[in-house]
């Protein structure tokens, strides 16, 4: 099993069940989650020795986040306490053709205020095998940029593999200040999960000609070629028949083996699709970090996503013998 | 925008939720509803200034109705205070191949008691653009028969438009009785909710014949030329596939114009179909109401609709942007 | 009508609601079933005079046993109280792709830990028609393996016609032990609910040949052949499209009619499936009982188990008038 | 044990959780009672065979009231199926100093508009030990006052002993309409539930002179005075501290014996105080048909009473044992 | 009655039930509230026409406010909606000995980040007979104190009576800061809600002498000497038996009657006190604006205030005519 | 801060919500615990470095078993998983005079049927400071009544300071059983709860003459000099008004200091008392090894298990600080 060490801000979701509006109810489910809390928590399920790095304010809501950590096996060493807040969002949950509807509140978070790297880098990353961040990390703050950056370099010179996410989201920044961040950060990536929309809008890769064969393994062999330190790219497509039903299919691909698809599910009805990329995330990391080829690795980490849809909250629930068990299963039968 | 007034009974409606029956629980979910009072609030919703003419009586149900109009931005101000008892109803959810199952309880209401015309008229219709009422009103009582009549004499001659909602209910009166009511309400009449076989089986129209271009362009014409006064048709055509999953297109019919048709919505699953027609003819109303043409008129009564069906309630709780964006965004993406 | 026997065991089930895991739930729904005790409310629903006899502790599980039963019209004049503790069972309910998922904890069970025949079998089947047990009875522990015979042959000397259903469970006893034991059931049984896995693997009839017109008659005349004392075969052909969708399709064989197919039924939602091969039987057993022809028997029983998939826990909740309603019905429009 | 027959309405009753109120709510609980079905249930509940003759309607609520009788072990052979509606009521529960707040839906049930003795009276009273009703029956109707007197006529000639419960409502009618209806009754009772408000008020019986030794006693001889057939006479005496605590103590009085009192429960918190008083008289009516001394029964229906408000409604939910266990134990210790 | 409005900042309470933690549990009560709401809430429940001026963002939780405020009859033509976000606030339920715990998440709030006056104050004071404000508003940012002192002249000026209520809340400021603004605030105040700790700490006034007669007396009228504009100061003394039980006495002071004290309340349990003391002012000015005597005026909204404590939210949620009957009634007896 | 293990069985306690009995419910609360994990949840609480030694099963709720502990801080290096199920038992909670009523079904649980010690005792104790365990391990069986003398005596031997709770049950084993096991236990006992009832009827200490000063110095000093080994004896005084209001206050006596009382806590209403001792005695054993004078640590405990009686499950839920800011602040009044 590997030491893992992932980072990022982590929020508090509070959400209306299926069929209700936020303005009309008297109760609201709370669940705790972020890109990289989710994929720790993921490869903590699957045996791994994770500890998730983040700031959280001292009150009730931080210590609500520290025990949902260590609940799932996640270390709280490196996740500091202080500053003024948590941040949240709110979701009135998507159904049929009406699509989950989300707002942020997310502005002075104990972690978006922070302005200098908190943690001593060289206690967080000794040992570590793997460091996981994402894009979102950057699209904070100002700050939060340049601190990404020296994130990963120190990572990278403290031996470690880097995991990159790039989970552009439009709202927190344009995609001009995203490019020009991850053009920094992905000199020192080893693991890639991004897509073709990545390419084209972040990284400015020309649209690819209408006779390429595969536009996926054009994209990634693009990328590749600028940053020929990142040895794998992964991604899902999501078919959105519905807010209630999805079809899934995931995608890997690396430099010697090509690309390598996934079986696709269908996922049908949706239970709460939030964190579905973060389990898929962990489960293609947890199949590459235990030497697993291609096939195995993307097939673990599609159903991997297809059951944290069946669950609520953002956080995948499956242990590797449930993911396996799954797999294997086929299609909806009891087991008893 | 416009000044509304709509009348009608509200119910409290007892419900279970899916998967259960009212023999075996021991709580029930309570909405209110009633056609008018649906159509107000979802034309309240859209912004326009309504009031909703009923009678509740005054104990802590009849508080709870109030509250509900008022919460909704629907004024109170003709909803009278008296009388025996509110009118329930009960439903069991449907599910799949399992149809809802609704018995009522609306004997004895303090509306269905009225015997005279309680408001005064000429207050009740002052300034107001349009009168909205459906033919369930008349269906309460012998006395409201003529009292439904009454009311849309006055109504016209106050000089609204007047909206009408044939709405057959075959266990409160017969097709006969219904009939002799409404020939007499639909010379006062500008817009009317109705279907084929309203016009069939209620107004005695011959069946269309068979090589006919089109059957509802038959039967709106064929009512258009007995009452040359309505220059609006419109309804829903619903495929039910099961309590769980329908198929809905609206159609519009102008004297002008001929017929319109929406899209086709897939609503799956269905949270709770009451209420769907009446969201149906607010939306249609507000397009009307806003001088939209027939095409956007129709595609936002049918949006209007299909949302109501992701809701719990007889309510559309969706404000003209929402439904606007939800025709916009077609199909069940998160919003973040 | 007629007076019916069941016997067998009776088990807590605590389960979650769709979408979460036991290892993260405060509260767990409890139901109470157990095949035997299951048909009895059926047929208690369909209006026949239902005993079912078992063993429950003397404390507050046992008399909630006592209390289900009654509160649906089975007596419990049969239903001993005393021994250890309540079988229970846990499930996590399947959603989706990801099928429901049954660990049992029922060793030690008052039911299981019984030696001798408790009851008075003279008054246990004084005047009744029929005597209902299923193959789970003699699973339970070696001592019931010889008391299960003991029964059916008292049964049948007393005047009764014998309801089997084979209801093979893998991690219960192995399909040698279970073929054992059912060769001795079977020469008293007049009505068996058995499939073709039954017919090869328990009883060890050579498979069917390629040619054969239809397998499922093949496997029951060789069945038959062997056991020319039972009457009537019958199954459900379940076709698993996920655990939220089902379909499912009845079988029914007489040795006058041959087989005979209900129609097929879409479930989709499935709320509950447990119990919907009891209420399948119910439905079956009372068809037969009645006198119906094969084609109702069959379509009766397969919407009767269609229904039960529409609510929560492992019992049928609806008569005779609803299931016929609901076979009339087609599918899903609301009653009102 | 003894045969009972009771007979009265059975109402559903809707009611909010603690500190709500039904004009905010999006739910209620519902229950089923009525006084003589209280009384019902609780003989059943220590071991008497008891059958509730009513009337409710052929409804999903009509059923719930048969499957909630059933559940306590009452028999439904003489609750008759039909008419137009079950009677309702709903309720807001007290806190601390606010008093529960209760208002009545009574009008038009199936049985308030019955005009005629719908059962076989030599039926419902074959072999009947004890006939209970009490005074709201015929407060119910005007119908309903002489068919109240021709039923206790009937029981008296079929050689019951009867027992009346005068349970004056002040909203239902006037203390003049009451007083000359029971006038009617008592004559033929034998054991009366009354207190000294009914002597004064319903009896006209002088008030008490100030140097009485005591004053139940008084009001009590008086009463025997009237109606010598009256062996015994018993009620509570309830100090309302608050809507969250109460002080119940029981009084008992028979002809032979004088007055007997229990000790004084200390209730507080109370859950819910409806059906206390059916507890009571249950409880001293299981004392009484058992032979127990005064003194026993007293305690024995206090204690009931008292077991009554720590549950949720009307129906007192504990067996002679546990009431026996709870007189002993004292106040409050677990018990494990 | 009177026009009314009350202008402050209105936040969402997210909050456990009573017995669990915010950190262990996964789903929170929200309610909406702050000081002047509440008041104006009270106020239209007693019949006045009330407005409330604030600010809200444009989302759902806004929308949530606004219809909040509009199922209780409060105008929101004031409520301006933009801004980056809602404040809110947690609070764990106190239970005993335990009181409750509450931490606050209000910084950034569309209200706080406010630096002008948005409202056209000609219009926001036109025809209002009185405008009520707390010393809270002064407390949320710099740019707030002087607004505040603003929005009291402008009321003034206008004509209306201007009722202020200290409220001072240690964790926003230093009783230096809020004594600067208060005492310019004071000059333009005609009613005060205010203690004697106001006086001592905030308006330094001197400690009463050992042999004053009645302190709080003794206190007001120092105050009045400063602010002789001040006709009427108001209080209640809570005795804090436990977080589950307090005791409530309201006391009033006129310069012309002087002090006259309510009743005392057991209130017990409590089921949620946030917002006890806005419904004791809302009570009390209630009265004032009637004309009522200080005795009649401190009854009512004492007993306001002991009503609030028994629902939950921090909304009164009675009429006048509730409050009036509950005076009568004493305590806790159930009304049917 | 010191090392800490405790060592027991866990069991899932399943329960009702006040007010309802488990014979009428369809869900139940379900909490774990058991003496020995409370107290290492509480140590955790306070700072501790805390390892549970138990087994459970390999199954959901041995799952859940694992998640609850490591949410709480609490190392789950020495649980073993395997075996045949989780010990389970059930409880009705009590209201006022009606106490709780809990029955157990805990035979064959995983940690029951365990026939050797299976953990290697050196790695157990390695570097513990403090080894806890109660009198309930040996009363599982007989085979524990050894098991548990072998472990106190490898701690001893190992350098821990051995901490042992009698908690005698009568429902487990007799007292003579009891007493002849914790004969062999005591000589290895440094810090011993246990109180007067112990000495008595488990010891045979006679009981107390009439004149001796004070009782409890009496009890402790005879252990004492019984078993000398022991510094130190601690318990509770528990006066129980009702199952919703109890007294409590702890008692602490040191060999050196003799004994020292704490304050008495009114703890009314409980919500839940199960764990109260428990939590009682981590507080203790938190004030002995901080190193705490008697009177601090008795305050401590005391009010850590007043704390523990407001929130519902097993488990103190809160840290050193709220402890003593509870102390601090007296009684009730919320913190804003």
């Amino acid at each position: 099993m590997s030491k893992v060490v992932t980072l990022g801000e982590i929020l508090a979701r509070f959400s209306t069940t299926a069929g209700t509006r936020i303005s009309h109810i008297d109760h609201m489910q709370v669940v705790y989650g972020g890109g990289e809390a989710n994929v720790a928590i993921s490869l903590a399920n699957f045996g791994h020795e994770v500890s998730f790095a983040s700031k959280v304010p001292d009150n009730a809501l931080g210590e609500a986040v520290k025990r949902h950590l260590k609940s799932h096996n996640v270390s709280t060493e490196f996740l500091l306490q202080g500053g003024p807040r948590l941040g949240t969002y709110y979701m009135e949950a998507g159904v049929g053709e009406r699509g989950a509807s989300v707002f942020f509140d997310r502005a002075g978070s104990s972690f978006a205020v922070m302005n200098d790297i908190e943690w001593n880098l060289s206690e967080l990353f000794k040992d570590v095998d793997i460091f996981h961040v994402s894009g979102i990390v950057s699209a904070v703050s100002v700050a939060w940029r340049d601190m990404a950056v020296e994130l990963v370099k120190a990572a990278k010179a403290a031996g470690c593999i880097v995991s990159f996410d790039v989970n552009y989201r439009g709202k927190m920044w344009s995609q001009a200040e995203c490019g020009a961040v991850i053009q920094k950060i992905l000199p020192y990536v080893d693991y890639c999960s991004a897509g073709h929309m990545d390419a084209l809008y972040l990284l400015g890769i020309p649209e690819a000609p209408s006779d390429v064969a595969n536009e996926l393994v054009y994209y990634y062999e693009k990328m590749h070629q600028i940053f020929p330190n990142i040895k794998l790219f992964y991604a899902t497509k999501r078919d959105v028949v519905s807010a209630s039903h999805n079809r899934l299919t995931g995608a890997i691909w690396h430099q010697k083996d090509g690309l390598v698809m996934s079986k696709t599910h269908e996922i049908n009805p949706i239970i709460d699709r939030v964190g579905g990329g973060d389990a898929f995330s962990g489960g293609v990391l947890h199949g590459i970090l235990s030497g697993w080829i291609l096939q195995e690795s993307i097939d673990f980490g599609t159903a991997a996503s297809a059951l944290k849809h069946t669950v609520h909250g953002d956080t995948n629930l499956f242990s590797e013998r449930e993911v396996s068990d799954f797999l294997a299963a086929g299609s909806g039968a009891i087991q008893r």
